[in-house]
């Protein structure tokens, strides 16, 4: 898969298409692919676009990518749905919209469900985003459904988050209630033909003024944006708020903080899975702490006290003074 | 809080609560506390009741507490709901169900969303069983709305895993593709009074010909039952299959195996956790990996020969030959 590279990097879909679903399948080279990936990235744009079910985020997507479209922008989009079973573009939603955008080879779009795998679903999204971010993608748009812990946890890869919220049914309080508040950049009070629009913009506009930002970005407040995502109105002032945030996030030097950051972690993420890999092996294996964990077993040790010995004696032996 | 585990153990209600919160909210002492409700733990039984939206699980949930209560058992019940983010008792539907069951000393319902928090809902659901546990509770129903990462993380604390269907809307096939089929030790088709629920019956009974049993439990070919539980209809038999399964889990040793992985799976997590924190802390102080960083966001160097050098070179010494 490696020596299809410069195939990808001249803009080849087909290899595109295989090497993400290489990506999925956790290909035996995988990891040699993504080493090798990363020098070609950092290019591409992430666009976050999350909210409520049924808020019609894909159909604001679609609006979405229309309008940079017009720009001349090759535009990825990798639709996450963390509750579908399905991947690899076999929704039925992500069929309709490929007929809009069939046709154009600056746009591709990728369906992403767990499949059944216990975790993973973010850390897949985030190393797809490299590979159309290689692939030479100037925008790649993450939507998700659902609003849950993988939906926060996958949004951290985005530069600009946007959500999206619909006027009734209590939304903007929910939203504010998980968490939803502290991750957007620019919110959207998509089916703003419907009534009721007004007033949640109030009262988004009421809990900013409370102070509700992004956490650390006090010098940009999210502005509060309606969209009609089934006949496009709106969405033109979206692509340019999504615009001007960027610049912002240039000019003060905070869009190159937060990819470092994000390294970092990704970084920390690595170390991470490879030591849990280990201790999983060692704790996997009878022997040297079979007596330990019996004692967990049988009550007289707590799994605190067993964690804090292991690490002290064995795994840890070096951070000691 | 410590100082009240002896009220918990007595069985005081209030105790109980507080405690719950306390934990969901990351209370200071609350290892302390876990050690020290770690000794009272291992007698209640767990039993999880997962499936897709609207399956009924809830209206289930209550009949099954019925059932037990009519032999007089004590019943801790979890609602999990990772897309809410409300916990504590807040939900909705959870002050219906307090109704049927509020004057019932015997019965505990608890509720547990999100709250925003960036995962840590399944650890907390596990903690909170402990507490359950500790309590005094036969039974600890845990109860999960969506099928997806967090609710099968989840479905691994309990001892008994009820799958729930409906009849129509392909749940079934579905089902399967989500990674249910492996977690069930009873399916329940939910709704049977709806037409289509044979269908769905033999579709499963199909598939569990194929030979796609619970993972390493080829001894129990997991029953299909059917109820309406807003009849009660089959909650009985639904009820005396569980019991066949503990007592065919007790029989064959199974219950204590699946306990000890548990267990050790918990002491894994804890040595896990601490690691992540001291990784995340070595690696945000500014300080000795900053040049190596720096290739990072510099595209020189990849995240994996980084994450690579930093275990090799500092933090895993002493694992080389």
């Amino acid at each position: 898969m490696i020596d299809q590279i410069p195939a990808l990097l001249a803009g080849d879909r087909r290899v595109l298409a295989r090497m993400i679903t290489y990506i999925e399948n956790d290909g035996e080279e995988k990891e040699d692919l993504l080493r090798e990936l990363h020098h070609h990235t950092g290019k591409g744009y992430v666009i976050g676009i999350t909210g409520s079910p049924g808020a019609g985020k894909s159909s604001l997507t679609d609006r979405v990518i229309t309008e940079l479209r017009k720009e001349g922008h090759k535009v990825g989009v990798i639709a996450v749905d963390p509750t579908s079973p399905f991947s690899g573009g076999a929704i039925l939603g992500d069929r309709i919209r490929m007929n809009e955008h069939y046709l154009d080879k600056g746009v591709f779009i990728r369906s992403m469900g767990t499949r059944g795998s216990l975790g993973g679903l973010s850390r897949a999204t985030k190393e797809v985003i490299k590979v159309l971010d290689a692939f030479g993608c100037d925008f790649i748009i993450v939507e998700t459904v659902g609003v849950g812990q993988s939906e926060l946890e996958i949004m951290t890869a985005a530069d600009t988050t946007v959500v999206v919220l619909t006027p009734g049914a209590g939304d903007s309080i929910q939203a504010i209630k998980a968490g939803i508040m502290e991750i957007a950049d620019i919110f959207v009070v998509n089916k703003a033909d419907l009534p009721g629009v007004d007033r949640v913009v109030t009262e988004i506009e009421v809990m900013l003024d409370l102070g509700g930002y992004k956490k650390g970005d006090q010098a940009w407040r999210p502005p509060v944006k309606k969209t009609v995502s089934t006949s496009g109105t709106g969405v033109d002032i979206l692509v340019k708020e999504i615009k001007v945030h960027r610049q912002q996030m240039e000019k003060t030097g905070r869009l190159d903080l937060e990819r470092q950051r994000r390294l970092r972690a990704e970084v920390s993420e690595i170390i991470e899975v490879r030591i849990k890999e280990m201790i999983r092996d060692q704790l996997g294996r009878s022997g040297q702490w079979d007596e330990l964990l019996e004692g967990v077993i049988s009550r007289t040790v707590d799994p605190y006290t067993a964690a804090h010995k292991i690490l002290k004696e064995e795994l840890w032996k070096r951070s000691e003074p």
